[in-house]
């Protein structure tokens, strides 16, 4: 298969690379690194991706801003990182990279734990990441002939040093374990999935 | 309560209205009727009514535009239709609100069944509606003292009309049903809870 991947060099993007670079062509994306590099808010800046590496048989997503911040001092302009980054971002590649994806191929989004499981300060990616899982619950009924699912990661163990004060309690996953849900769905047969790794 | 209720005038306000104006004093807010006016995809609009009506025991929403259209010619601009009025205008009601908001008080949003159920055209609605119910999960968590949760209605029988072509097969529900989920979470003690009135 023909992968793009945006968000290649990061913790989940490398592991995807090791996972699926071992059967697979992987299109690595960046914003400033890998072989070409998109800035998936905006639409453009997509389509000229697309159209230097063609029709592919999978694209996968594991790139997005969020805000993470006290609820009680939130404003709307900062609610709005999370809805224009990792939420209209990984829709936009989805809206978009449709059109350039071969007849049963799959698109595979990245969402994440605080969908389900609050922590303070993250009332912004509990919104964005429930957003992109009821996206692809959505998308997957009109996408015929392929399929789109999205992966919930729990926090990395790799990313525990950044981010395990907000987590505390919580099991990190190591990103090795997170790239098999990738690996599942991009290899396996199921739609409109959240493949979640808690 | 003093209670204010922005979307007064549509199917479901006019319910909620008839349901919690028997034992509370309701503010009916609107975009163009009402007895006061907002504009909640504005930061400052939303703020204005605050400054103009008080502190009051419960926030209830009942607005919020969506775009409906095949995911095969959906662009990011329509789907920051959603993102922008339902989703991003309700959630700034609340960052606003909170700091109008009594101790002891609550704040409902409104999302929809199409989070869980897909339809055709309905993707940026489940992605919309799942973010609302992600958001009111996140925010209960810090909104010490105050309570937050969301109502997801199915289609409703006043509704069918208009709205019934892309609902076959659903069992509509009258929003004087609907308006009891409305006094579940005004009323009641839950908070972080999507009332479901499927």
């Amino acid at each position: 298969m023909k992968i793009v991947l945006i968000g290649a060099s990061g913790t989940v993007g490398s592991a995807i690379v090791q996972e699926l670079g071992q059967r697979h062509d992987i299109i690595a994306v960046g914003r400033n690194s890998g072989q070409h590099q998109v800035d998936i808010t905006r639409s453009d800046s997509i389509r000229a991706l697309f159209e230097r590496i063609g029709k592919v048989d999978a694209i996968v997503s594991a790139a997005g801003g969020l805000h993470f911040g006290p609820l009680a001092e939130m404003t709307a302009e900062q609610f709005k990182i999370g809805l224009h980054d990792k939420l209209l971002g990984q829709v936009d590649l989805a809206l978009i990279g449709q059109h350039y994806l071969n007849e049963g191929g799959s698109i595979t989004l990245t969402s994440g734990i605080v969908s389900a499981e609050p922590i303070r300060y993250g009332a912004n990616a509990s919104a964005v990441n429930s957003a992109i899982d009821g996206f692809v619950r959505g998308a997957a009924v009109e996408l015929q002939g392929r399929r789109i699912n999205a992966v919930s990661p729990s926090v990395l163990q790799e990313s525990w040093g950044s981010y395990g004060p907000y987590f505390l309690g919580f099991e990190a996953v190591p990103a090795q374990r997170v790239a098999l849900a990738y690996s599942r769905s991009v290899e396996g047969a199921q739609t409109g999935r959240v493949f979640q790794v808690w």
